[in-house]
């Protein structure tokens, strides 16, 4: 990466990591190496410091420090949630509920367990992407054993009612898990009042390290491991503790959670800027994901009569980090299973473009962006034989 | 940690990080923090230095870079082997082979899975620690799908014969797996030469970091995801990249390996050095493991009529940090399932004791180990009965 400005409105593929994120990860990675397992002294201080930040964590989520399990990321998390409910609970039924805008390590999770026999119904969502809630109670069965919705989505940024979802799972006996990974840090979560089972984080979505994240399960929640190994985590996800990207992810926990409402402000307020000029600026486009329930670093617009990787191009071009969807699937051919859920077209999901925020962008970015972007718009219509016909039928 | 002189042979239980090696990982916890799956520049900038990563790390093992995958540890790289063969491979058989003094993490990954049908033999070990050849070719059988057997053992040192296991395992169309967590960095290993089908690796035992590893998986050997997701690691191993410790992991493989015979030359000294003494200043005490093919870095010697954990908890007041067996199963007070399998009896395997080098201990620190492990073993027999008795009856 050279010196010239770049404004980097990527943050729901990943986030800078806080100066002081890395400052405590140098710590545990120079002098506190040691292995937490292991009996003398200076390993016992590291034990310490690794449950401190196991309790500074589960505060932020009203748990208990006992229901914290640190993973390796966000995909662990979900398939262990998943995976691990399925094969504890096979005997009481193989029927598993899902929404069809999760993200892959949700939705491939379950195509795992549908080659293994389960059966797994994956529930619509409004035009505004959120899940259809009489199509989850009409999908409920006597075999159903868990329930797994996100609390917001990667892409179009609907925040989805978790809290009345659980109460569902709860009526009907069964478990929820929710893949908390963009939605940690941005909203306030809160187990107990939120009464869900299980709920997965990756630190890297939050200002902290990549390869490392935590999987809630509440106390009493059973299922089986993922990973099968020694006696870390106690005895629930073997392997040497990644100490350094543990204190980190605690680090960047309680920097976002402490400033949440006000980074918020700051963000919602740059991106409904952003919305407003992108939409009344740029013909044919409209946003993707409901207007008001939704992150306040996320802007998702379907720009018609373009197509999305020139765009994207163009953007890095003028040193503007975007993406068109979920980073995961960059370099997939394939449209936004996400965007078509919500009834999109396939020409038209092809076109859009996700803008996501941390509280460093400003105003004075987004205008730069907004700049770029209609001239850039302008520039790919003009080339585009689509266009030509459009604008010729419609004169 | 405080300030006093530490004296630190417990690097089977993880290593300090190279400065060289912290230094590279804040690179990319600091500038270089994008994802690298976007599709904009400084993405595809951080995509072509993990994939430069991948290509050095192939060439430390004579491999290709397609064939290097990364992981969260070795711990998942051994289930991923494990249980991504006995899924794939479920119709062909559902036998497996392995030794009785495999780390946990092979063999709890065996305990699941003979939880779900499969059939494992567990080959035995001759009094130092070798497979027994003659009993693994009898093991096998129509059905065998995988033979796994480290390539060295994380307790007692002893390098088992993996070329020779290989070709036993490929005459029979076996695929061949070897956990080579504890081997990697210490010994050579060259896949083509000693026809490897899959080898586990974690960084933090080579002075890389913790919370990363990689599983080599030879072109053309089949097996499943152990997670799904996201199309990262060519579909095979989804999940954000964990940059920062891929790149410090690639760089502490170039040291390890740069360096292999000097290192082992000083280590060999100072273990010799290690052996030598205690065996001779101490009576009651035996090597464990091989003396000849053995780590460089591994000494364990039982000593009887002591309790192990009295005598690490002395040492430690000494600043020395040492172990009695593995890290991963340290606050168990179950003996070594290794040092049992080599035929010690309960008793002796509870009094035994691991120092783990690097290439930075010395003679000088060696003496000082030993000068204060003969005065606590003195102090703990004279306060023991059973030595008393022992003394007794033996005037």
């Amino acid at each position: 990466m050279d010196n010239k400005k770049l404004i980097y409105m990527d943050n729901a593929a990943t986030t800078s990591v806080k100066e002081e994120v890395v400052k405590e990860m140098i710590k545990y990675l120079s002098e506190k190496y040691a292995n937490p397992s292991s009996i003398y002294s200076i390993s016992q201080e590291v034990k310490e410091d690794i449950e401190s930040a196991r309790e500074r964590i589960a505060k932020t989520l009203n748990a208990d420090r006992k229901e914290i399990y640190f993973t390796s990321c966000g995909t662990e998390s979900d398939n262990w949630a998943i995976k691990g409910t399925a094969s504890f609970l096979k005997d009481k039924g193989k029927h598993i509920i899902t929404s069809a805008i999760e993200h892959h390590a949700v939705l491939h999770s379950m195509k795992a367990l549908e080659r293994e026999g389960y059966e797994v119904t994956y529930i619509g969502v409004d035009e505004n992407g959120f899940i259809k809630i009489d199509e989850l109670k009409k999908a409920i069965r006597k075999d159903t054993i868990l329930i797994s919705i996100m609390a917001a989505n990667n892409e179009i940024g609907t925040i989805e009612p978790i809290k009345e979802i659980a109460k569902i799972a709860h009526e009907n006996n069964i478990y929820f898990h929710t893949d908390a990974v963009q939605a940690y840090g941005h909203i306030p979560l809160d187990v107990k009042d939120m009464d869900i089972d299980m709920l997965s984080v990756s630190a890297h979505k939050f200002h902290g390290p990549k390869g490392v994240g935590f999987l809630y399960i509440k106390k009493g929640v059973k299922i089986n491991n993922l990973l099968d190994g020694g006696g870390q985590e106690r005895g629930k996800r073997p392997g040497t503790e990644n100490v350094a990207s543990i204190m980190g992810m605690a680090k960047a926990a309680e920097i976002a959670t402490e400033n949440m409402s006000e980074n918020n402000e700051k963000m919602t307020k740059v991106r409904d800027h952003l919305i407003d000029r992108i939409l009344k600026e740029i013909p044919y486009t409209r946003l993707n994901g409901d207007k008001v329930k939704r992150l306040s670093n996320n802007v998702n617009i379907s720009i018609e009569y373009i197509e999305g990787e020139s765009m994207l191009l163009g953007l890095d071009f003028k040193g503007i980090c975007a993406s068109s969807g979920s980073a995961c699937t960059s370099g997939s051919l394939d449209p936004s299973h996400v965007l078509l859920a919500i009834g999109l077209k396939h020409e038209v999901a092809h076109g859009s473009l996700r803008l996501s925020l941390s509280e460093e962008n400003t105003i004075e970015e987004a205008d730069y962006v907004v700049d770029n972007l209609v001239e850039i718009v302008n520039e790919l219509r003009n080339m585009s034989p689509l266009w030509e016909d459009f604008i010729k039928q419609n004169k």
